[in-house]
């Protein structure tokens, strides 16, 4: 260990550090393995690929939750008791004591169930999909969700079971509080989106024009170096959903899907990875192989993405910096299309079916359908077989239209058959985050719509790394988050600026936007 | 595990195979992140990578030298001792057996040394090639011998220390055998080489016509395919050094350099790579996930290897079929060029320098050398010091050359510096074992020739598969040569194979060719 690093001060605390290193180091394999699966891996290897990445994920698991880890951490506490609390190396001890104690409640034999039935139901989704029959993944949801109210009695909670699942991916969050923030999306953006849909909609075929996809992948590499994405640690490839992964701080990858006849929905996927992936790249390097070397919230990570996908990337600012590039990197293309056409060809507001279609406006009620729906089925106040009858009512009712088949209905995301249950409301906990981060950079930089003009993200890519990347998991989501706004998590930035952004593309329609 | 798998016959054994199952996805994903290291990871990783390969490597080793594996192995040997000796569970556990007690011969602290000084010499062997600088190296060689005698006493030996080391690439090979095989080699080709050299070299400029990389890849991927290489089960990438790597045996995958001008160059590292790759794709399924799915020994692979670039690749009736399609993928570059001059131009005999860019008739005589002073420094007779005057002076005794920088001489390759002792003869033996059996599948297949011509590579890839590739390391090297040719190792196959084809390419120095 370097003897600069903040872990270096007592060699109990570096012992822990080599002890968790092994494990992030299978992480790290592990991931690398997954990002291989979704890119070049040949075909022929994914039964093997499966057994392999069992291993991996098994021994890491394996060397976390061991006596040794245990007996290393209470050295290692006692080793930093003088430390003042906000030393790297407290913070280091406090998370891993965390992590630790969550892993341990969860019996082994449970872990494996849900590892077992996770890949069964995973198989069935699929067929169930293909199929249109929802009777082949029904058993496979029924047992995930027994075995994840075991997951939430093992972990503990104080008033809903949720609040356990919950928990995993957003740490602090409960049931009550999205409740609260969803009611108030729910009340101001159903009647919202009604109204923009009865509004004559843009000009839009533009953007399913044909663009060779080198031109599309050189674009795409641009945009991320001008935004400060960096390429020597990391990269970009094709993939058929596009992700992002960290197999370390100096190893970042994106992926990205290029479509010759839809270049808007590959560059928007591109920002939307960069996001998360320059917050990867802004971690500290003093953090690199501790578990500290990751996001505080999948919320917080959202937040990222969606700020450089939206509140940046469908901002004019950044168009009116990057349209005349665009029209040079894909020739003769949209010559005949203004920017502004552009800007408002890609915020048009459509009520569809598919979550990951959406536009920025629509996407949260998707979410507030599946938060509802998954609350009921983990209280046991919805069945498994009244699941699909449930959405479609809720489709109904949040976005005026009705699936008609389970593909682009109940089976459309791939979520619940990996048992991840209470994921789906860190989606829009990160819209609002980022809406509320960008207010703070706002007042922070008054000038940055400028900047972005000029093409210069570097005070929006400092400020993030000061008040959020740097830190990595070293302090919780709702602590930075406060911290770098001076306010806790609030709908209210998010309203405001999806109020004002589109009584501005959508006139008409501004009465009902109050 | 499968039901219809060999192992599956007895609980103890399938327990061991599960244990072993771990270790061998622990290399596996080393041999990803290796492989990764050398195609696509970012260049900023190159740290973390190795801190990443070094835990995986050690855990790997951890897991198998641990006393559970031995406790296994017990079990699995008395639940297997009414099996025949032939049946896959018998031959699993006795190189297991064997594996196990040499690994645990060597002591962890020296196992870490080795790892240690490895690192750090490779650093310094770069260093310095770059600045013509042996003092910088010639410490670290010193240490690294030292190591590898100590290793050598750990692992035991009858005759002579460099058994030992021999034994760890070439099980059963031992110093004295190699001696008088390349004894045969040196009396016949230091004569044969300066004959060669006194002759007018044919016209081979055309090989260094520019063609354009994709089209370079096209074909490539064609005579892969065309030879039976699966591209379902494995894939062709781009790295500065051509290797071959399997992550399972439904994984394997190649590289070669694509140079613009070189296209022979390019290609044949494909096949080469593609000789090793076939081994490895043609091991029998049910040896997934056991140490038994791997080369029987790096000879036995280079035969592999050397038997597609040279023998099939650099033969004629491999170019009537493939002349013609080339010079439809390249398009104009070849027009004025006959079969006979292109045949001719990549058989050119010609010393040189540098072991990786000889031709198929002064290769071995690097190898000699190298294994000449190999021997004569781990026995104390050759010093540290006095390794470049000897090289030089071999270079001249064997090629007729000398060395100008240390870059072209004593520090080329780098296997010395990752204390590779006892690795080089296997490059040789591989050679040698390929003419033999190349003759065997001459007299099984009479017109071995015909089917070539007609690019059908079925009967041969047939042959090995049978004979070599679905063995694994089931068998050691030697009796599957013997099984396969009826005949232990001999050099005279070989001798005779290159002494009538370029008595044919070079018919004005057959005087001296006998």
């Amino acid at each position: 260990m370097d003897k600069t690093s903040p872990f270096a001060i007592h060699p109990a605390l570096a012992e822990l550090c080599a002890h968790l290193a092994r494990m992030m180091d299978l992480r790290a394999a592990a991931a690398l393995l997954e990002w291989d699966q979704e890119t070049y891996m040949p075909a022929g290897a994914t039964a093997v690929r499966a057994e392999q990445l069992g291993t991996l994920h098994r021994l890491a698991h394996e060397w976390f939750i061991a006596e040794r880890t245990g007996e290393l951490l209470e050295a290692a506490a006692a080793s930093v008791r003088e430390l003042p609390p906000e030393h790297l190396a407290v913070r280091l001890v406090e998370v891993v004591r965390e992590d630790y104690d969550k892993a341990r409640r969860v019996p082994p034999e449970l872990v494996a169930a849900l590892a077992r039935t996770e890949s069964e139901a995973r198989e069935a989704w699929k067929q169930a999909r293909q199929e249109n029959h929802y009777a082949v993944f029904a058993p496979y949801l029924e047992r995930l969700l027994a075995l994840n109210r075991e997951k939430a009695e093992a972990l503990g909670y104080e008033k809903h079971p949720y609040d356990a699942l919950l928990d995993q991916y957003e740490p602090g969050m409960t049931t009550e509080a999205v409740r609260v923030l969803f009611e108030q999306l729910r009340a101001e953006l159903v009647p919202l989106v009604r109204a923009l849909a009865d509004q004559p909609q843009p000009e839009a075929a533009f953007l399913h024009r044909y663009v060779e996809p080198e031109r599309q992948w050189a674009l795409n590499r641009m945009v991320l170096e001008a935004i400060g994405f960096d390429l020597q640690r990391g990269r970009l490839d094709a993939s058929v959903h596009p992700f992002s992964t960290g197999i370390a701080i100096a190893d970042v990858r994106l992926t990205t899907r290029i479509d010759p006849h839809d270049f808007a929905s590959g560059l928007f996927a591109t920002l939307h990875e960069a996001g998360h992936g320059l917050y990867e790249q802004g971690i500290d390097p003093v953090l690199e192989r501790t578990p500290l070397a990751d996001g505080a919230s999948l919320g917080l990570h959202e937040s990222q993405s969606r700020l450089w996908e939206n509140l940046i990337g469908r901002s004019r600012p950044f168009w009116e910096y990057f349209y005349p590039r665009l029209r040079e990197y894909f020739p003769g293309v949209l010559d005949d299309v203004p920017l502004d056409a552009f800007y408002r060809a890609i915020n048009r507001v459509q009520p569809s079916l598919i979550r990951v279609e959406a536009d920025e406006v629509t996407y949260n009620l998707h979410i507030l359908l599946r938060f509802e729906l998954e609350v009921a089925l983990i209280e046991g106040n919805l069945s498994v077989q009244d699941l699909p009858a449930a959405w479609d009512e809720g489709m109904q009712r949040y976005l005026g239209l009705r699936p008609e088949t389970l593909r682009e209905g109940v089976l459309q995301d791939i979520h619940w058959s990996q048992g991840a249950f209470g994921y789906f409301p860190t989606y829009t906990l990160g819209n609002l985050m980022s809406a509320q981060l960008w207010r703070a950079i706002e007042q922070t930089v008054p000038d940055v719509a400028a900047f972005m003009q000029q093409g210069d993200f570097r005070p929006i890519l400092t400020w993030l790394r000061t008040q959020i990347h740097r830190h990595g998991r070293a302090w919780k989501a709702p602590v930075l988050l406060e911290q770098a706004t001076g306010h806790p998590l609030d709908a209210e930035p998010w309203l405001t600026y999806i109020r004002k952004k589109y009584q501005a593309l959508y006139p008409a329609a501004s009465v009902s936007l109050s």
